[in-house]
């Protein structure tokens, strides 16, 4: 039996409100991709417009907000309506969050280029921030479906990227105890990585209210957590 | 002019969700200072504990955000009053990342106690979350006072946190380079470093919510961003 569903005020308005969330997704994408590249091919007049852009991401993050409140309080939502008005905040606060972390990284590839290239790290960052670049499309994507099979499936892949983290903190730990050059290089490029870790768990996040949308509770805290180095004592010697 | 104030339905809701976020802000202010003292006295117990704690704020960030929404759906308030809900989810979102800085804080202080002490940065970390508890009891009595000048004082105390920070960074690279053997505890370090260093950017968001309430626009972005260490190229030699 074909879903009928007949279009309310909330509905446009909800609509508009993604509309944004799709202009804040397409231009948080493009940052995450830039921002590798600016730090692979080390590219300061590209790493220059991410952080200029990041300003353009911000706007649209209060204006969801701004929109949102202004639903809530003119079309006093239902329950569900509710629900789904609170998702969109809370996406929209995620994808900010993205766009502050390649600002970040864009920052210190401008200052990495002034600097000797370490070994072979930043093709292996890059494939990083390619991968949650990837995680995010399609975390989006289950959003505007509502299909919780593929935010689950983003939701695991987050632990391939903290893998990657955990490989990559193992790499610049040895090349700075191989040679005392590298140490501040390498502080530089393990915040990148940690930063796009990070952006990885903002995208899990994006698909958990997904599953939160379509199922009415969170996903359980068991999601795979793979950053260990918190716990890390010794660095493999 | 004594100012006549009727209280509202809404004014009782504001209030009850206000006490909320004094009492998770006590937790928070607890958990600042035990993960700093966890580190300093090598107390795992202690480390434990606020780990565990982390969970109470969780919760309580939840239940502010349900409750404002609540409001919003049920008082259709006015557009001052609307301002008013808003800032107090920014406020509960930022004692909850918070928070959530003290709980990695308190891991890394587990891991530290296995390994041997760097020198003796534990109490110079120590007075910087100090700084920052400090800052947090302010920015909180600045909400409930609405008070901006006290606000307006949180923002510019922020800068000083900062350079403990870049303090601190300097002496970790400083360390590194001396000895190989300190690498992994350096990077611990400062990451503990670097997670108080953003409390106090949580800080002085909830301080600037203040004064978004009390002049109804946000101080312009000109606040002392002295972290510099993301365009640092070379450590002091």
């Amino acid at each position: 039996m074909p879903e009928t569903h007949i279009q309310t005020a909330f509905d446009r308005d909800l609509e508009s409100i993604q509309a944004t969330i799709m202009k804040m997704g397409g231009l948080v994408e493009a940052a995450i991709t830039d921002a590798a590249r600016a730090l692979d091919e080390r590219d300061e007049t590209l790493a220059d417009a991410v952080r200029a852009n990041d300003k353009a991401i911000d706007d649209l993050e209060t204006s969801v907000n701004e929109e949102a409140i202004r639903v809530i309080a003119m079309r006093q939502p239902t329950a569900v309506d509710l629900r789904t008005i609170v998702s969109v905040m809370k996406v929209s606060g995620n994808l900010e969050r993205i766009g502050d972390y390649s600002k970040n990284i864009a920052k210190r590839a401008t200052v990495l280029t002034q600097m000797s290239q370490i070994h072979d790290t930043s093709p292996a960052i890059r494939r990083m921030a390619q991968a949650v670049e990837l995680m995010l499309q399609d975390a989006l994507d289950a959003y505007i479906k509502r299909d919780p099979k593929l935010a689950e499936d983003v939701i695991l892949r987050d632990a391939e990227v903290d893998q990657m983290y955990n490989a990559l903190f193992r790499q610049f730990l040895t090349y700075m105890m191989e040679d005392p050059r590298n140490i501040t290089g390498c502080m530089h490029l393990h915040f990148i990585a940690k930063n796009i870790e990070r952006m990885g768990d903002h995208v899990t996040g994006i698909a958990e209210q997904v599953v939160y949308l379509v199922t009415g509770s969170l996903p359980a805290d068991e999601r795979p957590k793979a950053d260990r180095t918190s716990f890390q004592k010794v660095a493999e010697e």
